[in-house]
């Protein structure tokens, strides 16, 4: 199945699937029509098999969906067939809430170090992943296999930061700092500006208009 | 200028033009022409002009934007020219990281309470708004005005409190839990589900295709 066929918007909706698919699995679903689901899911049952098509067409009429091979299916689309180093740069509340959020790990994405400036941090553990100083960054990415980091800091620091993270190898930067990045070809990078979500829920309550979901 | 007329794409880009007006009203800037605002937002003067037209056009040639004007107008767009009452529910990490954003009140997000049902929180106070226990939250949604809840926690019981909150008058749900909320007519959400955020980001990291923004 060739990935380019599938749009964006396609795209877009399928965390929402797996996760459903995934809460399936938990409770020992292993058939589910598109009817089923839609009404799980809130969307019209013919959007989910348009959208299940682009996969291959897992359904077979009246007989349903596979919901363990659509996960897999669905997990390998978006990159969750294989395992991913991460770090936290920024140990503040944020930063301690994400290292604390082991569905991450369920996912694949492995917490491998977390790091920070504030030297009153050092000796703390978070499910047994150190706090590490900054200074030790580099020295830490040469001998960890590290692919994506989260940075959780004060955005007058994080283009800086992010450039040394490049430097050192990151190839993935979520970024929850309020300012965008500008990183080099070949470096992905996923913004997570809450004060702007806030705005756009502000603008939902005022225009009663439902916001697109996040 | 009517708002029905926008489309939502523009709408959805609007929170980052207002953060760079914002950052250039703060460096005292007054006018800025759609050519440098483009160097500096990385979109085209022309994509620029576009969105900023749909508001009357504010620009005129040769003389750029009026910053704080067009911060004012697109405030006014977003429902920022008022202010609303904010509680978190649900004060572990992230929901102390959120109460710790002065960011928000400075766009008219006010904190009025922040609520859990560990007593071990009773009597802490995070920038002078003290944790109370959720079996407090009716009488106070009773006596202060509040109208945005931001959910933060556990997914098995976000929908039960998301109803027990809209019973009480909320009018705007800002989920961080990981799942979606059936609420009301009348009632708006947004959800920020990190997981699904996280896994966009490996797709992208996968395919080099760049993520939309949040």
């Amino acid at each position: 199945m060739a990935q380019k066929e599938i749009s964006l918007a396609v795209i877009k909706r399928l965390p929402r699937y797996y996760r459903y698919l995934g809460e399936l699995l938990e409770n020992d679903v292993v058939r589910i029509s598109s009817k089923e689901l839609s009404e799980k899911m809130n969307v019209t049952a013919s959007q989910i098999r348009q959208d299940l098509n682009n996969f291959g067409g897992f359904g077979q009429q009246g007989y349903g969906y596979n919901v363990e091979y659509l996960y897999t299916e669905i997990g390998k689309i978006l990159g969750l067939d294989q395992k991913y180093g991460m770090i936290i740069v920024g140990a503040g509340n944020f930063g301690q809430a994400l290292a604390n959020y082991s569905d991450f790990e369920r996912r694949g994405f492995v917490l491998k170090g977390i790091f920070d400036v504030n030297p009153a941090l050092v000796g703390i553990s978070i499910r047994g992943v150190p706090i590490m100083m900054m200074d030790e960054l580099e020295r830490f990415l040469k001998e960890t296999p590290v692919q994506i980091a989260a940075l959780t800091i004060p955005k007058t620091k994080a283009p800086q930061v992010a450039q040394d993270l490049v430097r050192n190898g990151i190839k993935a930067i979520w970024n929850f700092a309020p300012t965008d990045l500008n990183l080099p070809e070949g470096v992905v990078s996923l913004n997570v500006h809450l004060a702007e979500s806030l705005m756009r829920l502000s603008y939902s309550l005022k225009t009663q208009e439902e916001c697109e979901e996040e």
